[in-house]
């Protein structure tokens, strides 16, 4: 154990943000940690456009489904998957882009995912708090739209960033043993597991709720992949270039 | 400026690894501080596979296009974007999966790459080196039978971990200014950085390889995306059950 490993054991999302600004230069070496991450081939797949302007923040807010912590956080960053910048200095170099590979497409994520991660845990290690924004998928086109957003780039997720107002509990994590296999893939640890951790997280939203919400994790699970989830993202990914072949 | 953004600024992958064994409680502790990661509506849709045999280790050297630190590092992980597990939670709730959906996959692929950064940095801050192996998409059907992964399971990629046994520099990134935007997407930060920055990366390759290799940032990225990639990811993944809408 040391102070790294205590911070990302601390984290929980923070949606209540106090009025106090984060420096740009604060911003800008968050954002250099995330380029600091490792990045497949050194594509650095990643564009971050950072959000001041008060009446976009609210739009943006709005579109994400109502967050709005998207408006009153300190910081709004609107993460890119961004292949449009390796295909400029591809064509630079006389090269020809290759559209909608899904490896191209998966690279592009998982760097931006990696990115932002290191963003993250530099932005806690400040005292500053973090929300990520998957809610910016519920229009991606009318972000894209926003933000001019050109072929070969999309938003994955925003993150709003901000010195926290609020203190929420760590939310428990299902059992080690159902994450952590060893040689080979095992369902048979989810039956234990995910039970108990059913229980877990009832208990968990029961307390936080003062008995209102009364909700298991698998009962979420239905929720979430027992209906079809932005049914738009497979036609909106392939207009804009991606996941073609 | 902190000790934990220090740590995430001196990133390097490490492709050589001491013998010095890895203990079985620092693992379990790095793969916690993963799930201890944001997760999309907490699907945690993260599992992780221990490979400790030696004779999986070099067939999965040898699948990653003969990677030989796959074999050699302390501890070897394979990150799997597992849908699986909320389908068993949602059917036993009775729940329908809807399966292949692309917003699933990217949920998946994110909560992935979210955790298993932050069992990187977890691992920095204890001196571990490591280094990440998308190798493992050369042949993910291969690497799949191999670990027994159901429908609905992909390998993302691999992890190296593992006491350093050699110490290379930072490898330098795009200018900020090419990455981090505000308001708007302009592709018009491209022309000067990127040419600032393939000269900075020739400098490096030459320094390194002692002038051995002579390669532009561009020019990777013409090798990269200026030409089919992966091509059999796609098939692959609908074959698995991922992105079918």
């Amino acid at each position: 154990m040391n102070s790294t490993i205590e911070l990302l054991q601390s984290h929980r999302s923070i949606r209540k943000f106090s009025e106090k600004p984060i420096d740009q230069s604060v911003v800008n070496q968050l954002v250099n940690c995330g380029q600091c991450a490792a990045t497949s081939s050194n594509v650095q797949a990643v564009t971050v456009i950072q959000i001041h302007e008060t009446e976009t923040r609210h739009k943006l807010a709005e579109l994400a489904g109502g967050q709005p912590y998207v408006a009153s956080c300190g910081a709004f960053l609107v993460y890119c998957a961004d292949l449009n910048r390796p295909k400029f200095a591809c064509q630079q170099q006389g090269g020809e882009f290759a559209p909608g590979m899904t490896e191209h497409f998966i690279i592009a994520t998982v760097d931006v995912a990696l990115a932002a991660q290191n963003t993250v845990v530099a932005a806690e290690s400040l005292g500053l708090g973090i929300c990520y924004i998957g809610g910016l998928r519920n229009n991606p086109a009318a972000v894209s739209a926003l933000l001019d957003l050109p072929d070969q780039v999309y938003p994955v997720f925003g993150l709003c960033l901000g010195y926290p107002d609020q203190d929420p509990e760590v939310k428990p994590r299902m059992p080690l043993d159902a994450v952590l296999m060893h040689e080979h893939y095992d369902s048979g640890v989810f039956d234990s597991n995910v039970n108990a951790y059913d229980e877990t997280v009832r208990d968990y939203y029961l307390t936080r709720t003062g008995g209102n919400k009364d909700s298991s994790w698998s009962q979420e699970m239905k929720a979430l992949v027992g209906k079809e989830s932005r049914p738009h993202m497979d036609g909106f990914l392939k207009e804009r270039g991606f996941l073609l072949k």
